[in-house]
Formats: structure tokens, C-alpha cells, sequence
């Protein structure tokens, strides 16, 4: 079931970014920071919205999205992450979809997913265009020498 | 003279973005944002370093960088304006000169700008490719139906 998350799973929410190991040290903690800047501010104040998939007590992956600032309801979808163990069932285009769905509810009229060139982003890559996005922009060298920020839009 | 400005700078800096007519009240009010952020936290904390060009106590022209989070050493020029009665004198080259030797002292390796796609922009596209940036991506619509996202880089 995709719904919003409370304060109590975000230590699953944590894990699942660390279980991940695409992510590095960095991307974890600013993931905890949206996460907590979520859970002081809510999600209309703070820009960043969430979504998780759950299994009973069990948080099976997440999503991350906001508004881009400066633009007309242009929304980043900043995190999708699945655990591992959950792989290969669907959840994660289901949270994408959701996503989707909560940015179009929003107003949203542009989904924006920033993601990295690395052969290990490939399978993520493959999703992204087989559920509907278009690869729009590659910046060469963009998170480190050799690391391209790859650009992905779909219009809502 | 080229100077990282100080608090009696702020309402010049203001004047200076909304002369330049390009920028919209939501621009506007983000530069406030940034510079506020400036004055209360300085630039390493804050994240944005800006630079003026004064002549005696009027500033001329400004420019506001700073690094992108979770990359290694990309560094945004986030906003650079010259007041409108001050242009064709080489200020907006000079403090984009400046702004990307600050850049290169903080450790910087790749500068990445973001501008409008509109015909508004177009002096300033010439003015970025003159000055050796690559225009490397377009993301259409970005900003809103009709105004895309223009993307420019240097490798410094």
C-alpha cells in the first residue's frame, strides 16, 4: 500500500537508502535532511513531499518530489529507492506512478528526475525510459570526473 | 573595483536586479533570499559568495556563485546582473572573470549556468559563448510552456 509516511519509518527510510549502495555517503545524509526537514516543516512548507510503499510494518521503498523553485509547477522527483529484498516486485514503478499521480494533483505540469551516467545507474536508466521519460539533457563530468548528470523530463 | 560586498551594498544589489528587467518578482525576491542568507550565515555556510563591482560607493554590477551540493567541485553561477546604465563597459565580464578565479581559489572544477531559453536571454547566451561556456543542454519548457532551461558549462 503507497501512503504517506509518518516519523516512524524513517529509520527504514534511512536503511533502505544506505541497502541501496548506489547512494554515497553524502546522498544519504541529504536524504535525511529532506526527510527531517519534512517531518518539522510538512511538505507544503518545506518543498518536499513523500511517499512510501508498506507492507504492514514493513517500508518497502520510497519516493521524494517537490516543486522546482523559479519555475512554473515544474516538480523535481529528488529520490526513488527500493530495499533490495523487494526488488523485481513492481514497487518501484508503483511509486513512481504515485508520484506522478500526487504531482498532477499538485498542479504539476513537469516531472524532472536528475540522475547519474555511472554503467551502475544503467537498470535505473531503463526504467526511467520505459516508463514514459524522455533522456533530455546529459552535463558531461557533472558530479565528479567521469560521473555525467543525465537529465530525464516527462510532461504530465 | 571588484569587492566581495558588505551589508550597505544589499539595497544596490536589490535596485540592480530589478533595473535589469529580465528577472521576475519571483526572481527578484530570490536574490533577496540568497543575499540575506549571505549577510546572516556568510559564504561558507550560507553556500553563496557574491562579488560587486563598485565605482567610489555606487555598485555597478554584481554576480552570486556558490557550490552544487553532491557533486565534487561543480560550482552554479547563480545570478550575475549589471545595473542597465552601467552595461557596454565590460562589468558583466568582469565579474564573470572574477567570479570564476573565486572559483578556482575555492577548489572549483566545473561552473555550470542555468538561464532562460527566451529571446530576452539572447545577448546573454552571446555573452556566455564569447566568453568560452559550452552551451551543453536545453530542457524545453522547464521554466514554463514556451521558456526553456538553457544550460551552459565550463571546465575551469
Amino acid at each position: 500500500m503507497i501512503i504517506v509516511p509518518s516519523e516512524k519509518d524513517g529509520a527504514q527510510i534511512h536503511s533502505i537508502t544506505v541497502n541501496t549502495t548506489v547512494f554515497n555517503q553524502e546522498e544519504v545524509e541529504c536524504v535525511d535532511e529532506l526527510w527531517e526537514e519534512y517531518l518539522a516543516q510538512g511538505p507544503e512548507i518545506s518543498g518536499y513531499y513523500f511517499l512510501v510503499e508498506k507492507e504492514d510494518d514493513r517500508v518497502l521503498g520510497y519516493a521524494c518530489y517537490g516543486p522546482r523553485a523559479l519555475t512554473d509547477r515544474t516538480y523535481d522527483l529528488y529520490w526513488i529507492a527500493v530495499d533490495p529484498s523487494a526488488r523485481r516486485g513492481g514497487v518501484g514503478r508503483g511509486l513512481l506512478a504515485a508520484s506522478e499521480e500526487a504531482v498532477r494533483k499538485l498542479g504539476g505540469r513537469l516531472l524532472v528526475l536528475e540522475t547519474s551516467g555511472l554503467p551502475s545507474y544503467g537498470q535505473t536508466h531503463k526504467f526511467y525510459l520505459a516508463t514514459g521519460y524522455t533522456l533530455e539533457a546529459t552535463l558531461k563530468d557533472f558530479y565528479r570526473d567521469g560521473d555525467d548528470l543525465v537529465i530525464f523530463t516527462k510532461h504530465l
